[in-house]
């Protein structure tokens, strides 16, 4: 899993079906602590903000966060970090 | 997730029998709203065209955007960004 | 798989339901024996602590070494190494 | 999805009972249309041959691809392009 | 799918339940008949030994190759290069 930190939320208003109602949120994502210039873009499912650290789970397992797990959609925020 | 704009598209007359129908695009990656070097072909299930920007969905939980989710395929644009 | 040190935990209190009861730990990651710059956050299936050396299996195929399977996790510690 | 010049082919006589018959290939990849030097084996489905540019399907999703979709296989020649 | 030469193994006593018997080979990656900086641990399904030229599959491929298909393992040595 990766760690990093909400830095904004990207708007598609055409999209699959599956993914209306996704919060689509680009996390800056750290290592060790520290921020990297490294970038993903992640569904939220904790009601994370802008700012907040979070966790993300990436690749098929990430749906399982999902209320829709046939949603095509390879990254969630999991938790937001303490 | 990651985001990109539509650069091109790429013809296949010989290939898999389940992938008749689809359009590959070559999809120059963005990270936090700039564009780096980084390109990926990806199926399009939106109707996206050349130039617009796009959300895609790679992996195994990319073929749940297709018609035939026992496509081989790996990657997928699931949405235009606004 | 990846061979890493743990060298820390990350702590996160609101986090999707079925991964409650998780610890998350950051593993720093080996090459051939030596230290890389690159690290990862794990869930522990083994009872592994802070300085271990420790075996850990990424992907889908993670979430195998938990008790709850269908928990949206990518990362797991899956061995202690001698 | 990836796409490559074919360069060589891989022999392996003792292997896994499932992929026994399956066409290794040694694949240069492209991005943007150029050559990089990036390397991936694949297994052909399309009677691809050496020197032909091709388009690669990864993950989980080859197997989609192959006669025998319980292969430990995880890229496959799923085009030729034009 | 990933060429490498054997370079050793890793001993891990204390493991998932499902691992158990399961050999750790550590991989040196090739690239176009090149070896690189990369490693990757692998369980072996072939009986290969170190210094042996091998054929890797990762992701949750790489379990059809092994025994027990639900071990939580994420890449297996499947073939052994002539």
């Amino acid at each position: 899993m990766l760690r990093g930190i909400i830095r904004g939320n990207i708007v598609s208003t055409r999209k699959q079906e599956s993914l209306v109602g996704s919060k689509f949120m680009e996390v800056q994502l750290m290592k060790n602590g520290e921020l990297t210039e490294e970038y993903l873009i992640a569904v939220d499912s904790v009601g994370a903000g802008i700012g907040e650290t979070v966790l993300l789970t990436t690749g098929s397992s990430a749906r399982l966060a999902l209320h829709n797990v046939n949603a095509p959609c390879d990254a969630v925020i999991v938790g937001i970090v303490d």
